[in-house]
């Protein structure tokens, strides 16, 4: 990935002068434009590495797997937030690890673990580094160096059990490449959130990532996690009582607890049938209610995304349809058998017909959304240098919950970044639906103060507490990292948190694992 | 509940003259038959408690619920498998718990665990006593004294959130009292295992119940835990990447973490539509095969059950409709919307269909099977005086390790269990099923020998033995409770054990949370 944007190096992407038009009339020219340093001219500071312990790292990892160059320990600072990238850009890059180690199979990640844990050098797990939440920061705690733990070599399939529709992969492994994989033989892992193409099953699996098409945590079977005291194998069966989920602990983890190295997931059959349409709401609330009850009418749909109205505006007006549709737009993507599709279809139409009383709109605007998705992460890339700053927030809540989270998140977010009489844009989706609540998503675009940086920090401040105060979980799919630390008291109280260091302490003693993420 | 049987005092269960008759044929006579003494012939040793812990618990709770009458003491004794039983017919009640509290909310029971952590009395919480692991046996541990901590007074329906279709419920209430309530409002929780008429929701919580219409775990969505470090509230959300999920941690816990007093609970509207049918296939491996497509298909039933050849000739034998069929019999139960019931029916008959080359079996024996199902364990009551005993056990792996794991167990019991050259009767079945494996259920039946405790703890631990060593969970719906505690260590390893450990020490620093359970 490219060391100060997302994706691949000179990936093209073209901003479309659409875009620009529109932010300059709503938002107004920004105070400074974010213009990126070259790579020579970032400097890290020098590697601190205890000698003995590099010593023992290049035995266990071979030399060559064990790095210091410039290269490979920028790639290695962080992930891919807003903040991240405006920091790098700038070319201020405290945080690099000392050394970047990339094991070749569990037994390796084991040894690292305990050299590091008995040497004192903080480990952060490294997979396909698209952090939104600091979750990658090399953040040393009490200790003097971090090593960056790069799963990148652990990325085999490494077998499929057909008849019990499993896969054992290796953590390592992007979801790219298990799709490009599994595809081959007719299956799929049917989950892709916004990062595919670069994220790893072992990062899913450590974040509780929730793609478009589902919970990974649902789909996770089994797995062994390295930890600096010893192997930990979880999951001998779908499921048990024979006491707490400990896949659950794990599930989430974030590297704190130990090193993720293997997950059995269920696969799919590639869908017989696909199909997707748009439907237009008159109002956020009337939509809201549309896909209450579609989930709780236990309608399965791959995805289902409803925008509000500033979002629904806003992709009319940038897009390339033209048209600004009034009301609140909602994507519905089904797949199964055929059967299954054409009763999730008419399920869907007697719910969102009951209530709208309309036909489903264009399914252009289905396709043409479906191909933005993936495209988002650049666009974000292509405003900086126009000094437009775009980044996202999440949460979750039960669906009794949900209009008043929304209103007032939204209320602080456009209050807390106002420029003078110019509000933010502030946009929302649901992203997720379950039978008893749903995500929300706010989009946030702004136009570049003169400390891009603290402009941001401020209404993230913000926008955490709010959600809190109004008893949403702090992130319902980017995961806590760092950023979202200091919101951990409020969602899972003192007595939780003591469970969590705890579990930690019996695993990492010496508590070399992430410092600094997802544990106060 | 009757202090020596299942279910309520003089519940009128005659046993069918042809269920004798059968057993006669198959087993032989029994060495001994097993009749009860009398209540008032059971002696409990006195109580122990220190007088100043039980001046302080009957200050919190109030003096008439402290309770340390002969009565009382009695039905606090254990559970419901057959060895608690055995052990109480013969009037071997040692375990009784010292006294026993029935606090009337939260608070109540935050303030005992603090006193009974500081007092150094063990805390055994008790709902509806149906335990078949030994799971609320008053262990004392390394206490001297024990109280029996009964939820019984924490029966409210607290409130219900109809829009996001979740339930409040206090802990204490049985199931059988909430579906009254939902009912009344057209709604269902849809988790009614064999034992719903009498356990409760904390029971169900506690141990990760999956009753045939789900797992208990999926449902819920939040709950409060009195430790005696605080409470602690999980579930902010139906969804939350803020790190593991800690309502998994307390799913599965057996008050060895805490106590569960209010469970946040997904519920169902009551369905539109059922429908139950009867398929017969040639044999276990096709009937295997068959219920695994179904459940890798996605269809959606409220309930699946496939008896192997043994279970569906021993209950055709026994039933009324007196015809033993060859082969295996499923009985499948849909509920839902009248569409979803249709197209799940028409998708069975092509699964089913296409393997069998046949149409569904006569619906009575569905209904048969479904009538019956409640009256199983007074069928084990009724069993006893005739000197006959049935147990089950259960499993879970995955579909690809259930046929070796199924004979294996089978094979184990059967040599274990042979008197002479008479086999046992061993039954399974396969209770619940997943799109990546299943459970297994076994019954056993078994003409009692002279030391019947014995008899049964022996086959009990060679089944375990084996079921570990074939890749099973020690168990999928009865829990671990005391009598799984051998076979944690084979469950999640040194390494989970010590997360667990770690997990108790931080919320029950001095371990009177249900000593001997669970965690060995």
């Amino acid at each position: 990935m490219a060391w100060n944007a997302w994706g691949e190096p000179g990936q093209p992407f073209s901003l479309p002068s659409t875009v620009l038009d529109f932010l300059h009339q709503v938002l107004g020219p920004p105070d400074k434009t974010v213009k990126s340093v070259r790579e020579s001219q970032v400097s890290l500071r020098p590697g601190d590495l205890p000698p003995w312990a590099a010593d023992r790292l290049k035995d266990i990892v071979g030399v060559r797997h064990f790095r210091t160059d410039y290269r490979t320990r920028l790639r290695h600072t962080g992930g891919k937030s807003l903040l991240d990238l405006l920091r790098r850009c700038s070319g201020e890059v405290s945080l690099a690890p000392d050394a970047v180690v990339l094991p070749g199979d569990h037994n390796q990640v084991q040894q690292v673990l305990q050299v590091c844990g008995n040497a004192g050098v903080a480990v952060v797990p490294f997979g396909g580094g698209t952090s939104l939440v600091g979750g990658v920061e090399p953040l040393r705690g009490p200790f003097r160096a971090a090593v960056a733990l790069d799963l990148g070599r652990l990325r085999r399939l490494v077998s499929l059990d057909a008849t019990s529709m499993t896969v054992r992969l290796e953590a390592g492994l992007r979801t790219s490449e298990a799709e490009t994989l599994l595809n081959a033989r007719g299956l799929t892992l049917g989950n892709l959130p916004q990062s595919h193409a670069f994220s790893t099953i072992g990062g899913y699996t450590a974040t509780r990532s929730s793609g478009v098409h589902g919970e990974f945590a649902d789909m996770v079977q089994a797995m062994t996690v390295a930890t600096p005291q010893g192997t930990l194998r979880v999951g001998r069966a779908p499921a048990s009582a024979a006491g707490p989920d400990l896949r659950q602990l794990m599930l989430g983890s974030e590297g704190t607890l130990g090193v993720i190295t293997e997950v059995t997931c269920r696969v799919h059959r590639l869908p017989e049938s696909t199909h997707q349409e748009a439907w237009l709401f008159a109002n956020w609330g009337g939509g809201l209610d549309a896909v209450r009850l579609l989930a709780q009418a236990g309608v399965r749909v791959r995805k289902l995304r409803l925008s509000d109205e500033a979002e629904t505006f806003v992709n009319a007006s940038i897009g390339n349809s033209g048209q600004a549709p009034a009301g609140c737009l909602a994507v519905v993507d089904y797949a199964g058998s055929a059967e299954h599709v054409a009763l999730a279809r008419e399920t869907t139409q007697r719910i969102f017909g009951k209530l709208v009383g309309t036909e489903p709109v264009s399914s252009t605007v289905a396709q043409e959304w479906s191909r933005c998705y993936e495209d988002d992460p650049y666009l974000r890339d292509a405003l900086l240098p126009a000094g437009y700053l775009a980044e996202t927030l999440e949460t979750a809540a039960s669906w009794s919950d949900l209009p008043a989270l929304y209103k007032a998140v939204g209320d602080r977010l456009r209050s807390s970044l106002a420029r003078g009489s110019r509000p933010p844009i502030v946009l929302c989706h649901v992203s997720h639906v379950y039978a008893t609540g749903a995500s929300l998503c706010f989009t946030v675009v702004i136009a570049a103060e003169n400390d891009p940086i603290s402009q941001w920090e401020r209404a993230k401040e913000a926008a955490g507490d709010t959600i809190a105060a109004h008893g949403g979980t702090i992130t319902h799919h980017h995961a806590v990292g760092a950023d979202h630390v200091p919101w951990m008291q409020q969602e899972v109280g003192e007595v939780g948190l003591e469970i969590l260091r705890a579990a930690k302490r019996a695993v990492d003693p010496t508590g070399v694992l992430n410092p600094g993420k997802l544990i106060p």
